[in-house]
């Protein structure tokens, strides 16, 4: 039996799961804070104490999927030389992305419909990828097998030169076969750039 | 005075040039080829004896865009090295995206609505980028200043890392200077990978 005063961390965790089911189950555009609380059976002013706004509560969900994949990737093996890592952490964010809008399809309406909104999501999601390579490439580096002057920019454009293999836009119609190849070149451009040593 | 038998041609240039007009005024999703018609003062079966859908008609716009934004890059300066020409093609081709998506906003209508049916405009659109590409390396593999083995590989992923630069759900909503940089960021990551001799 639940107890009557619940932490606000638990309740907002609640929140949070059930308006993923709700989002999944009527998308993001048919969804409201009110459906939310209605299948919490919670009054929609409790919600609001919590989420002000539906965009916010999209926003909440993104962070929470977003803090997610940083740990699972943290957890990979880095056992490898960097420009296997590079390989390894490139089909593997794609697995995971392909995943996330396989099984919440909202997120990709999230993107597309609700990206005019600054939503805080987006600023932490180009921060874990940036620095995510912004670490392979530092890995690297201290193993004399990539060269590099100015890793945060590299980073950008590294993140940038895999965006066809993690946006929806671009994932979800690709069959898997040419997704494979096309990311297998990405990261082969990506490693004869970090391995030039004239970029040293 | 129009001349009462004209070329096939004359009036299918004459259809698209309205088109573009009626996408415009009322974007694709409230235009039909009837709108088309009318401000054409023909009858929608004329029209429909050229083009078979609105997105039959979006698809031929589409192509003589691409086929005039083709055109303008082969008149582009060819005397500068390699490196230089990339960065050169890269910013010119950001500034035609940019303003193809300024003065026929339709075009991002036609990319995220309609990229669900197959348009042969795509196809040709990936076609003209990579050929683009593959143009530029070959040029420096010549000169001596790229290496490179399989171009239409290195072609492929050389137009994906662009994608950002020239994709409007990347390019509407960011910053001028912040796309310049992002263009040179990526401009600096090919050349250096096409600049790696180990690549030979």
């Amino acid at each position: 039996m639940r107890r009557p005063r619940r932490k606000a961390e638990d309740t907002r965790a609640e929140i949070l799961d059930m308006a993923e089911r709700v989002f999944t189950e009527r998308g993001i555009a048919g969804s409201s804070i009110a459906h939310v609380a209605q299948a919490l059976g919670m009054s929609p002013a409790n919600v609001f104490k919590h989420f002000h706004s539906k965009v916010a509560l999209a926003d909440a969900i993104c962070q929470r999927s977003i803090e997610n994949m940083a740990a699972q990737l943290q957890a990979l093996n880095v056992e490898e030389p960097a420009p296997d890592r590079l390989r390894s952490v490139a089909h593997q964010l794609m697995a995971m992305h392909l995943a996330a809008f396989k099984t919440a399809p909202y997120m990709i309406e999230m993107l597309l419909i609700l990206s005019e909104t600054e939503m805080a999501s987006g600023a932490r999601y180009g921060e874990m990828i940036e620095g995510l390579f912004a670490g392979l490439i530092r890995h690297g580096i201290d193993s004399n097998v990539y060269y590099c002057r100015d890793i945060p920019a590299r980073s950008r454009a590294v993140a940038a030169a895999f965006v066809t293999i993690l946006h929806p836009v671009f994932l979800v119609r690709t069959p898997m076969d040419e997704l494979e190849t096309r990311c297998d070149e990405i990261v082969e451009l990506v490693n004869i750039a970090l391995q030039n040593p004239l970029a040293k």
